[in-house]
């Protein structure tokens, strides 16, 4: 299949939203938003990102959108759009390609945006890169430097179902099911974002590198600390399975493991927007603390250490 | 380095435009535009779109937003901004990556955008992929369906110069410079799209892949012909040097060589803005012509061939 076939094949069925007044086919896209415009790239690369012994092509391209617009929930703002770049080895089987974009086609209708264009190479490394665009509507960004000494720390989505995941396929499993799922695909709490947004979140992040890790980087742009409470940690049932049946901390999964796509926020006041639940408080300091102490486990995952 | 020094190094000293409401540093930048959002995406593979022994890490990174920035204006809206992701091997020299990033500023400082995001892996294929956005600051975009019977087809920037360096570079030669460096780093027209646009250019496009292959998505797409007039077509002397010394022709450079990212329009008049030439006329049909024939030569390039 040449370069246009495969193109054209791709951009058959996409459809796209109001806010896109030009869609694939042209030198570019072109979007009608409300607001300032919210931008985020990633980049997924085989064997760092995802190994397509573990994950199937139709979950790869589900991931890329997800983690990438998951950047856009973070601002509180709304995701219109998506752009993708693949490239890939002349001689992939083109299921792998065709299932990799029926992927990011579900994803996108979970999102809630459009695929607006793209572009295709040969490399010999399967490579993903992808940009989401939102629209902040009106709103300000929620950066990360807005947190203050008394806010309430919360999250939302999963935690520690990815990093239960990878320990389990690491060892050969593909059970328990759903830490697997979470690994191979984050499940983005779509929305909340903004939710957040417009219940007054004073600092908001994606929790792609752990949750210790993460808030981290609201410690030290909001120049404060943050104390996590233990106590008010659910430890989810798949996790401790995981962590029982390879003698590993199951709190570790939850507070430091990585590539879950919760957002992390803080709040003024205590009354959090439905599905957010309390995990800590703003403290004064400069660093994350558990239960008033320093997390003396891993932080968060450096794709060059 | 580790990622965080890396992207700190990286993040240090970027200079952006007031459009720019939150630069790098949170889980998305910001922009505020006047007009509707525009976006396209490129990924460069090494190997594929760049060899490290013929291009320096400055050619790649200036290469990379210009071939970019080149299809924002092929819009007629003003490039604002980019984000580039970059992965490439643990064991890349840091002087390659610094000299990559220093290449990316130098381009963005003349396209006149702003460096607002990124992201870095690590990959055993140097791979960078560019995402631009532009503001149609009011202006409709000019896309490629608006072409009628009887506009003038004109062009502005460089032909030819980009396939007689790659054909330089392919026979061990530096010289003549002037198509190398063309080759390695295309000058993009930069401000001409939005001139275009603001002079009633009826369709538009960035010619990527030479230009009778780039004006045949025109044709396609207005549903007309285009027949390019020769005699108006002038053959810059660097090309006329290659084609002399590898006895090809000199012409075949100018209409069918890649990687110039020229620009070419269809204008509704005979008077055309300065700096634009004029190369043929919409007529009737469906295909681009060469002095009423069919051209016989290679018509693009196909990534996938």
């Amino acid at each position: 299949m040449h370069e246009f076939e495969l193109i054209s094949s791709i951009t058959s069925d996409v459809s796209v939203g109001d806010d896109v007044t030009l869609g694939i086919g042209d030198d570019a896209a072109a979007l009608r938003l409300t607001g300032d415009t919210v931008v985020t790239t990633d980049i997924l690369v085989e064997g760092v990102h995802f190994k397509r012994q573990w994950s199937p092509a139709r979950s790869v391209g589900r991931k890329a959108i997800a983690v990438n617009v998951s950047d856009v929930e973070a601002m509180g703002a709304r995701p219109s759009a998506i752009v993708v770049a693949l490239a890939f080895p002349k001689d992939l089987d083109q299921v792998w390609v065709a299932e990799f974009e029926a992927g990011v086609k579900e994803e996108c209708a979970r999102a809630g945006v459009s695929l607006v264009g793209g572009d295709l190479s040969s490399s010999p490394t399967v490579t993903v890169c992808v940009t989401a665009i939102g629209d902040l509507e009106g709103r300000l960004p929620v950066t990360r430097s807005g947190a203050r000494v008394g806010h309430v720390v919360a999250v939302t989505g999963n935690l520690g179902w990815a990093g239960a995941g990878l320990v389990t396929l690491q060892r050969g499993f593909a059970s328990p099911k759903e830490p697997v799922a979470e690994q191979l695909t984050p499940s983005v709490p779509y929305g909340q974002g903004v939710i957040a947004s417009d219940r007054g979140a004073t600092s908001m992040l994606d929790i792609s590198d752990g949750l210790l890790g993460d808030l981290g980087h609201i410690c030290e742009r909001s120049g404060v600390g943050i104390d996590i409470d233990t106590s008010l940690i659910e430890i989810p049932d798949p996790v401790a399975r995981v962590a029982a049946a390879t003698g590993r901390n199951a709190l570790a999964f939850v507070l430091a493991g990585g590539e879950d796509h919760a957002l992390a926020a803080t709040f003024p006041t205590e009354v959090l927007p439905e599905g957010w639940r309390r995990v800590g408080v703003v403290v004064s300091g400069d660093a994350v603390s558990v239960d008033g102490h320093p997390w003396d486990g891993a932080a968060g995952w450096d794709h060059f250490a």
